[in-house]
């Protein structure tokens, strides 16, 4: 009581600022933003209740003529980074062409400032929940057999837009966990068809016994995967049944021709049927009374190949990575055509971003940046990803705002478009910022002007403004802490001091208001994960 | 005589094969390409000879509207990386907006893969010649007080245009010699306004004596300059007849304003008073029978800052580099401008290509790339640079072929674009390849799988198709070859050499045949350098 009461008085300022802000009389109590944001909503307050203001016109325009709330998509990719699409200069110039990705761009906005957390499992609880992973008890990438995941206290966007009315599928990778309270299912998505419980493709075994005797491990891993039944008689577990396409559930069954080796033919077989689905689902909810939500974590980005798309043009035909990129490629139109074809592309939202880095691991069937550093690092190549958001005559087309997107403001932000920012949990801090403001009202607009890069339990780094600071550990007592401008150097090859000074004090008050904040709500403490291993950087 | 005859048996084939495909019955002899060029152009012919019928109607059409030649412009910028434009992630983005540029690059072709010599005099030499410098005589960055220069024995690209009737005129830095003979009024150009006879803003003196009263020497140099007459006082130099606007000549008078300090502001002049002379020069020969070449080798894209462009939107206001490019970009519109209202945007080609990497040493006032290196490399950084084109209704807007350009290409097309190829020199290797087919027919049309890169007068490293090999000296007797694949790895992160042996046997075939050319038809020798200082690296 006492402690809770210090921490009280520690951060009363802050309190009574939040709510001020965010309380509207008459309303549900509003959730509760990180301080750092508090203090740039006060300070920008008139500006965006003005803009607030057009937002609403333009949203209850919309309403009036679909008759409901718009639709929204999430794409999330796997390991794409940043400059690999065709208008960064990556896509055909690369050998993996993006043409369908890029006209999405050239139809929207094109984010070079966008921002996810450094790896795979955080990066899927930052846009599920709107919160960085440390503050959830969950830090890093799950492992095949780890009885971690995604607690049922967290509220995912499913179920704040399953609160509001909405339709709610996933596709794809789930890697959130793979006891049932962790499963989609259970945690807000109506329907759920997901190829990978964890970051593997299929729920292969953590130790590799079983490719010793292949003449080539590594291949035999691969591409020459002895098939389901050879698979079950050397580990007991059924792949058909058990893994690859999910536990039996609504709406859920294997799949005809993917229920086999798991080589590339499987994971493409798999991906052409999600594709079949989404479109199906998109066609049957399209006139539904309710708007839908679909969250597909595509995860053919790299390493396997697609068949189908081998001789594309322009695909490099000895690279795995090229040709499935190239299918993703084509499922993206497929969606976008079947919106179209639908009527309703005016009524919804698509955004495509990247999980996190590449993976260079898997290099040549890897990701790529320009950036320093790949998935795993707080370095901008680790974090920044390519992103780009669609909604036709929503959206003005062929934007590329300097403003900052992070991954988390996309669970804020279909918060706000489905009218269910009072279905937020406000006894806990949402890091995601709603940024209606930039998709609707373009440049300039965005809500955020900084941002925390956490390397599971550790704060590895913060960005503000034009600045970014990585704190390291171990330098004779002096803070170990190294500036770069990102603005004028995305690379961070200039690492200085000397201009970093002066924004040493601005940092330093952000990074106080943080930490007495966490003390007002603390990280939820896992259950599962003995304590102190949750700080392992770099998971 | 021996000698000679030795060189002759040992290229026969291939001078066998260059007369069999570039002589015409009745034209003037062709033209000498590079031995693995002529394999290319073999390998190509049948399809290049439809291409060509394709070309040839749409220039005569275009000759018969305008009842002349195309006009030519190309825009030299100095220093400006391999990412800085706006469409390519830089732009705006980095406090450096380029809207301008980004507009000519999306109403014409935006080249992702466009390269230039790794330094300032090199690429000037090339685009000058179409020749590698190493061929010239003339192997490195030109420094104050130096007598090299270009040999009056090339021929350069304003030659080749004048002799075919075409008003030639020059702005900008020159850098390739401050001998009489050197100067560009003596190297075809009708008309010169030159800032820069050397690679620094003016010819200040070598050794920074003057300097040593100052407080802050570096800041002295580049902003408190003392101004025309102490610097006469202190060095004997008179700025204001002798260095900055050029030695009287034709058509160049000292600038009004300019004359003075040897900060931004004069600089600042200087740009403005060039582009005021290009919009005139332009309308005055508009409406002219002859058409005009003129090349704008504009310097002012780092370093000093423009006053003018301070406060534009998006420009970093601490730093100078920003508001300078800000400044060029302002100006390229201008000259857009004229072009159209002038009514012959349709029969004038503008390419914008930067002359290397950029030159970090600058840094934070430097340019910047996404890429490895910088200027003075043969790294991506130092030689891939971002480059444009732009002709109305000629060439299709919104293209971004994955052709290979290179700079010495430049020569060659102006000279197939002004009906000058005859033009040319036969007695000597040209490496610039006509490149017309890419800019009037697209993506694919591109003629060039292979460059040369060149360090000084060393051969630094090979492209060939996808891959790069740079060539280091010293490995106990192992060729040191480091291969990339620099389509799937521009990043030149991931060196290998496994994959790299495949390509070992094709790119020893055209090093062969380099070679052999080069015996038949022996660099130029400078008369001025020092034997052996030419093979120095990195100049």
């Amino acid at each position: 009581m006492t402690q809770k009461l210090r921490r009280s008085a520690l951060t009363l300022p802050l309190a009574t600022l939040a709510a001020a802000i965010m309380s509207v009389p008459g309303a549900a109590p509003a959730f509760q933003p990180d301080s750092p944001f508090l203090a740039y909503q006060e300070k920008n307050k008139d500006k965006w209740a003005e803009e607030d203001k057009q937002i609403n016109a333009k949203l209850a325009a919309l309403e009036k003529k679909f008759g409901k709330k718009p639709n929204i998509v999430y794409i999330l990719a796997d390991d794409v980074g940043w400059g690999e699409m065709g208008w960064q200069g990556g896509g055909k110039h690369r050998g993996t062409p993006t043409p369908e990705l890029d006209k999405l761009a050239f139809e929207g906005m094109r984010f070079w400032s966008s921002y996810a957390e450094p790896s795979c499992t955080p990066s899927r609880i930052a846009i599920n929940t709107g919160r960085h992973p440390v503050r959830t008890g969950l830090l890093s990438v799950l492992w095949p057999g780890q009885i971690e995941g995604l607690s049922a206290e967290e509220k995912t966007v499913a179920e704040v837009l399953s609160d509001a009315g909405y339709n709610t599928a996933m596709w794809g990778k789930w890697h959130l966990g793979e006891e049932p309270e962790h499963a989609p299912e259970n945690q807000g998505y109506d329907y759920a068809y997901y190829g990978m419980w964890n970051g593997a493709p299929d729920n292969w075994p953590s130790s590799f016994d079983m490719y010793r005797d292949a003449p080539n491990p590594m291949k035999a891993m691969f591409y020459d995967f002895p098939g389901a039944a050879e698979y079950k008689k050397r580990t007991g577990i059924d792949l058909t049944e058990a893994a690859f396409v999910g536990r039996k559930g609504k709406g859920r069954k294997p799949v005809e021709g993917v229920a086999g080796t798991l080589g590339p033919d499987r994971q493409e077989a798999f991906e052409a049927e999600s594709i079949k689905q989404i479109t199906a689902y998109v066609k049957d909810k399209a006139k539904d009374d309710k708007p839908f939500f679909i969250y597909w974590a595509t995860y053919t980005q790299q390493l396997q190949g697609s068949k189908a798309h081998h001789n594309d043009k322009h695909v490099d035909k000895v690279n795995a990575q090229a040709s499935e990129m190239a299918a993703h490629n084509a499922h993206v139109r497929q969606l976008l055509d079947t919106l179209k074809a639908e009527g309703i592309a005016e009524n919804t939202l698509v955004v495509w971003i990247s999980d996190n880095g590449p993976m260079y691991a898997f290099y040549p069937n890897s990701g790529y940046s320009w950036l320093r550093g790949g998935k795993g690092d707080v370095l901008e190549g680790g974090v920044r990803v390519p992103a780009m958001a669609w909604w036709p005559g929503m959206i003005e087309p062929n934007q590329d705002p300097v403003d900052i997107l992070h991954l988390t403001d996309l669970f804020t932000t279909a918060a706000r478009l489905g009218g269910a920012l009072d279905k937020v949990p406000n006894d806990r801090i949402t890091d995601g910022v709603d940024q209606t403001a930039l998709l609707l009202l373009g440049e300039g607009h965005g809500r955020r002007n900084m941002m925390f890069h956490y390397s599971g339990g550790v704060l590895g780094a913060i960005r503000y403004e034009d600045f970014k600071v990585h704190i390291t550990e171990g330098h004779g007592g002096l803070p170990g802490m190294d500036f770069y401008n990102v603005m004028r150097d995305p690379g961070e090859k200039f690492g200085q001091l000397y201009p970093g000074l002066f924004a040493v004090t601005p940092i330093q008050i952000v990074l106080r208001d943080h930490m007495r904040l966490i003390q007002k709500y603390p990280h939820r403490v896992s259950e599962v994960t003995p304590k102190g291993a949750e700080l392992t950087p770099h998971d």
